[in-house]
């Protein structure tokens, strides 16, 4: 965790929302030269009371530093920030929220004007940066030899997880994670609503709930194993064909409880296509087939 | 774990599938006299190699002993199986997937009979009965004192949660558990149906899917405060409104990769209907009272 050196690595930093406001005081707080350009020159102040040096535009910003880090609102803020600014030569990576296919576009848009690309995709909150324990990390795609020479400098604020050469690998893990994060709690939203108008108290319920879930959670593992072999149906325990027929008393218990099975159905649906073009035997791995076109 | 009695307490036991012949052999290996039953009797021959009693009839498992564990297709099995059965004083227990309605009404219809009536939830698959490091067990719900003078009994195959007198809880919490799951489940299908098309091992996706589920489970804790004090904007870090405005790159994400957004979709679109109402400062609690009618 002590550096050797005593310099640390310059970076300069666009865009200082809540986000990028923790990245700059993480940096700032590690020693790390920095300079900040924001749209609204607001957001800067109390940074420079901090020592940060403060561009009146993006072109002076990304003229300070090699490494120019972007974190803003979406990819058109990126577009639209970077045009007057001369990349040539720059370590650009770009933190902002994106798609897989913005961030491939944005990769090649950035080498056509001479510079190195990493995408990241950021897996924490802001008030997770610059909290080791709080466990947030960074997804990093693109230019290896960015992220190898920068490695250091990016792992201030959140671990670091390269995950590939393509520049869209990033977003695409990033969206994954979340899209699953959403979909689990989509259905918490609908055990509490189960019990919403039972004497239970929803504090009592949520440790078995998340207790539940964290003993589930593994169960991807398995997933992937079968995804891998292409056999969804070796060591099955609970098959499909069990799992469908077991649907109705989630809908009937959903009905009775007065909760819409708007957030569960979806997955029965799916469960029953299955089951339909014959995979009983299987265990749900089939689903996700039905799911890509 | 040691017991001080030598007589382990006899168990009559109606139905012998999956789960029921895996909840014998626990009660059989910890040394209790079983009787059983199975409306086919060919599943009985090696439990009664075992030492079990076999009965011809479910009339006579229910004579046998004062203890009677039902472990059937569904309610209506049960009802079927018990009719001609006489089951006044006896303390009958129902680990039948049932909805909680169908629990309440069999208590009742079992009071009626004269027995006293506990209803269970199975938080496990077969495999993982009478293995304790497995972490399975069963939500029960109904006579407390039923539940206290068995408890001993009814811990051998799984651990025991006693979750209220009302008989249709345990199965409200197996109801509430599962349907959590079947949402984690959905949104990793989407997040495997993401990369399905790219050049990434889905085995080195599934632990950081894994670990990430696993750090956000303990959100619940957060929502089930919310709920309790109705509270739900007070220290909220990502808001109802910026999260509404990530979607679209979910759903851009999932048509770029050519998959289907049936399974997130329901989830943004309640997201965006409390946000219509108002809820931009909150997090994500208010899409349960979209849901409870």
């Amino acid at each position: 965790m002590t550096q050797t050196t005593v310099e640390k690595s310059p970076v300069s930093l666009l865009g200082l929302g809540a986000m990028g406001t923790a990245l700059a005081r993480t940096w700032l707080a590690a020693g790390h030269p920095l300079t900040v350009w924001n749209r609204t020159p607001a957001r800067t102040t109390l940074l420079a009371a901090h020592g940060a040096e403060v561009a009146d535009s993006a072109a002076e910003a990304v003229a300070a530093h090699a490494l120019v880090v972007v974190c803003l609102l979406d990819d058109a803020s990126v577009e639209e920030a970077l045009a007057g600014t001369d990349l040539a030569g720059r370590d650009l990576v770009n933190l902002t929220t994106c798609t897989p296919a913005q961030a491939r576009d944005r990769a090649e848009w950035a080498h056509e004007r001479g510079a190195r690309y990493l995408d990241g995709g950021i897996m924490a909150v802001p008030p997770m940066i610059g909290v080791p324990a709080a466990g947030g990390y960074v997804f990093y795609s693109g230019s290896r030899e960015l992220f190898d020479r920068h490695q250091e400098t990016l792992a201030v604020p959140a671990g670091t997880v390269y995950v590939g050469r393509d520049a869209g690998f990033a977003a695409l893990h990033d969206m994954a994670l979340l899209s699953a994060m959403y979909g689990m709690f989509a259905g918490a939203a609908h055990a509490f609503a189960l019990i919403r108008k039972e004497d239970i108290d929803p504090v009592s319920l949520a440790p078995l709930l998340a207790d539940w879930l964290v003993a589930m959670a593994p169960a991807v593992h398995r997933t992937a194993e079968r995804l891998r072999t292409g056999d969804y149906t070796q060591g099955v325990v609970s098959g499909l064909a069990m799992q469908v027929a077991g649907t109705p008393a989630f809908l009937s218990t959903a009905e009775e409880q007065g909760v819409s099975p708007e957030l569960i159905r979806p997955y029965f649906e799916l469960m029953r296509r299955r089951l339909a073009e014959g995979g009983g035997e299987e265990d749900l791995t089939g689903v996700i087939d039905l799911l890509v076109r």
